[in-house]
């Protein structure tokens, strides 16, 4: 939960493993006009009982919410709203520019906007620990390896075979797509949000903005952008 | 099961999920001197019962079975037997090369041996099926994707999101490890082997070998270096 003032964040509370029970000393904390629910899964009918209980209009980012971009995402209806909310976040920091956001957390998503707000499309791939769980739990006899630790050019043992294996892929694949995004945009910009620390050759562009409030930042503008008229 | 006639693979046959009721037809067709049996997991009973059959003698290739290069792996007894035969197997057909091999399967296996045979060790990332995979069972909504189909630049849809998506972080990755390998290495040579289909942009280096039995040609090599005498 992010608390908004203006266009900025001003204060938040981690509700862990969809724990709302502290929702209700974070709202009495704040003086909230209006909120936004964007969610990847279904909420539990507890989630749903504690906004019910709010006191102020919420809005539910939907697939049919009006959004400030143009989305010629093929089918919308399926288009993540986390995704489409780091899209519009980064975009409203970095108007007018090319854009490439680059989310690094259970997945790592890669999303692309254009100069003139056309979100195009994006991909998708498994995220740090996920590629760890993998090797582990799709294999007979790799182990579940930590991400932190050793990190060779090439593993002189298990460990850090797999360890250098998954961080060193993740570096070249994010690197990979940053040039060959450049050489379709020549002014790129490069957002970095998510949880994952990223590793990569930060020499191969200039422009790159970390901010992990992307996506609050994303839908505090969809809110606003659906704000109501106020009363003449 | 693969059948050598000296140095060349002659004849082969798929043992489908560890079913080896073939290899009786298998051994009868030729006349094997010794066999090699390399393997990453233990042993079916039903699986040793087939082997305890074979009438010529079988090496079992293990951690304390000397090998025809310098392995400065530090922890040789948890190298899987199937990454040390294909660096054998290379180093065999490239005598004297620095040479990386890319062996795309279950996993993604990026190991390096110098022009001198010390191999130094490598990289492990999960493979094609098992990021497609990763992605279905470890997040609540995404589909499991199949690999063939669509691959464009950036997903317009959840499917071509995740193909893409991993598709092209494989290609990143591979391309990224050739670079930086080159850089190191100038005379470097890649070996490409294992079942996926791997897409990369081939114009980053020229000495690019692929060949499907890397892995078996180096337990035959194996095989050869532990060949008792013969008798006067």
């Amino acid at each position: 939960m992010v608390a908004f003032r203006g266009d900025e964040p001003a204060d938040e509370m981690r509700a862990e493993g969809g724990d709302l029970s502290c929702l209700d000393a974070f709202v009495r904390k704040h003086d909230f006009r209006r909120g936004i629910v964007g969610t990847v899964r279904n909420l539990t009918p507890k989630e749903e009982e504690a906004l019910a209980r709010l006191s102020f209009p919420l809005l539910r980012f939907s697939p049919d919410t009006p959004v400030p971009i143009t989305n010629r995402y093929r089918s919308p209806e399926t288009l993540g709203s986390d995704r489409l909310a780091a899209v519009i976040g980064a975009s409203s920091l970095r108007p007018g520019k090319d854009l490439l956001i680059i989310d690094a957390g259970t997945c790592i998503t890669y999303e692309v906007i254009d100069a003139r707000g056309n979100y195009w499309g994006g991909n998708i791939a498994p995220g740090m620990q996920m590629r760890l769980r993998a090797l582990h739990e799709f294999t007979a006899r790799l182990p579940l390896v930590e991400a932190e630790g050793e990190v060779p050019g090439m593993g002189y043992d298990t460990e850090t075979a797999i360890r250098s294996g998954v961080l060193r892929g993740m570096k070249y694949e994010i690197e990979g797509y940053i040039k060959s995004m450049m050489a379709k945009f020549p002014h790129l910009e490069v957002f970095l949000t998510g949880g994952n620390r990223i590793n990569f050759d930060t020499n191969i562009i200039n422009l790159i903005f970390t901010d992990k409030y992307i996506v609050p930042r994303g839908l505090n503008k969809i809110l606003d952008y659906n704000r109501p008229p106020d009363p003449l």
